[in-house]
């Protein structure tokens, strides 16, 4: 059996709260059984519904937390009335003391990011955090950050951003030396905005040894795969992640109205079932539910507020592989070493 | 019979040039037989096609050119050398002589809003001009802009391309008073960037007669018609747009992959095919094929250069709707009106 591998969970976090967290929690036991959990929540809520959960029981230790931050609390409101008690708090805490590994919450991503900055802080370096989803592609998974932990970036937290997105999927799509891309417009004369290009000269100068930088990658060649790791900042991120989920329910709408609208439209859907259930499985957004906060001494992950007990099942097991990899001293080791060639090519061309 | 409509046409652009603008018009011209065409190309590409095409023979002109602009041509390098000459000018230069109503263009984006600025320029006022798409939602139709004709964008552009947007939702989607949304992300405490707040502001303020501004819009709320109209700068705007539509692919090759993959799944897709048409013809983007540069004396549609003749002609289907609303007059009307307030309220408040 593999070594025992402890999440902190968030238990009121997200719109239904434990009644989506605990049998999330139960179903990622089932398919990794060296989890462990420390639970964080309100024990009139947690513990009837905990009671009927007998396995999850077992490897589980509950403390009972009277705040529970709310999904419309601002991130200032929130770190005001939540700090040190409440359930979101609490469960970053136990990272952070080395209690767990990683800690999961539904909860409001502002509020939960406000929290890890700074219950965790990041380390000496790193500009800033990053949100890191991951990216259903026709050649398998990308990871696109940042998507949304912040608004605007120069050359230097893109460069960031592409060392932390690439340890990420290498611990997580198991990618030897993954690729890189900046995301970046076409249309123009001169192509996108400065910082992005300074950032792709880095990357390429860099020649890092743990990542392959692949030049611009526009939005439309993300579903295509044609890098694993795609960075930018985090308006334009939030951005294609959104017209990407909202399209791709676009069609599933478009689908269910096709099918419905006539019988022989229904036989062919049962005749064809099979076929559709792959489909789904290959649309289905639950599998990629996950923001991961890369850039915190510590791991954080965000499950969508709305994910079901298989999202939220997902985002644990997300972040038990990537606690397994040691992604966080990982990030940090190709930064420091970077920064030191930055260093000595400064020593040596007599600019400091 | 409605009233003759004149567009002219670079013949040269896109990808296979002539061989899809000549039977793209001949398609248009069935639908719309008020159309007449004026085009513009190389004689010894244009005249061989268009002999065979008597129907479009009869309503055209046809005009030799030297200059083919290349679709890789840089924008400046098509103004030095395209200038005065090449069939993408000429065509432009069609509309500011009041000889055609509207230009359609296949060719590279860059070099077409180059010339289209340099040839047409801005009506005074305008900060600057906008790429305008539209987006198939759940309701119909959506317009994006800007789409990437510029990046970046202060809170005055942002208002200019909410004016023009409404007078395109108006001339094209038949909306008297379209809603209009800003593009902005709502993960922030502080929502979206300073520019974006402050147009909110001033839309929310100038109450204009013709548009009703319902506030900020994420990304996942275009393909649900939350607002007639979309508006962000051009970074953001073309990363949504490429982000939807590399996802609706996506979704179509999962789609033909699940379908080929049993024979059950191929019988029950025949059953199907009905609903499926539907489903295709709700996704197909070469019904919304068309940018529309907004923001200049004179209307210019850009076609997707990879499109084919039904694509092409719904790039002319646009230009023909709005080009009958008189739809430049009534922005530049639109945007005076906003001035003559915004003057005499400075008057008013000493602001002079």
């Amino acid at each position: 059996m593999a070594a025992i591998v402890t999440a902190s969970l968030d238990v009121m976090g997200g719109d239904k709260g434990a009644a989506v967290v605990l049998p999330g929690a139960e179903l990622a036991l089932k398919r990794f059984p060296e989890l462990k959990f420390r639970l964080f929540g309100d024990e009139a809520v947690v513990l009837p519904l905990l009671e009927r959960m007998p396995a999850l029981m077992q490897v589980s230790t509950f403390e009972h937390c009277e705040i529970s931050v709310k999904m419309d609390d601002k991130p200032s409101q929130a770190l005001r009335r939540g700090r040190w008690r409440s359930s979101m708090w609490r469960a970053i805490e136990a990272v952070k003391s080395g209690d767990a590994a990683f800690t999961v919450s539904a909860g409001n991503t502002g509020a939960l990011m406000a929290m890890a900055k700074f219950c965790l802080r990041s380390p000496a370096g790193i500009d800033r955090p990053a949100i890191a989803g991951i990216w259903p592609t026709l050649k398998g998974e990308s990871i696109l950050l940042d998507c949304g932990a912040s608004i605007g970036a120069e050359a230097q937290a893109l460069f960031e951003f592409a060392v932390m997105g690439a340890a990420m999927a290498r611990a997580l799509l198991d990618k030897g030396r993954p690729t890189v891309g900046l995301l970046n417009i076409g249309v123009e004369e001169v192509k996108g905005l400065e910082q992005i290009r300074i950032a792709g000269q880095m990357l390429r100068e860099a020649q890092l040894a743990d990542l392959e930088y692949v030049g611009f990658i526009e939005a439309d060649d993300i579903g295509k795969g044609k890098a694993d790791v795609v960075v930018t900042e985090g308006f334009a991120g939030n951005i294609a992640l959104k017209a990407a989920e909202g399209t791709a329910k676009q069609v599933s709408a478009y689908l269910r109205q096709a099918i419905s609208e006539s019988f022989l439209a229904r036989v062919g859907f049962l005749l064809a079932r099979n076929a559709f259930a792959r489909l789904r499985r290959a649309m289905d957004t639950r599998r990629a539910n996950g923001g991961v906060f890369l850039g915190l001494n510590g791991l954080v992950i965000k499950s969508h507020g709305g994910a079901d007990a298989e999202g939220f099942a997902a985002a644990i097991e997300i972040g038990c592989s990537m606690a397994r990899s040691g992604i966080v001293s990982e990030i940090n080791r190709d930064l420091a070493a970077y920064r030191q060639m930055q260093l000595s090519d400064e020593v040596k061309t007599g600019a400091m």
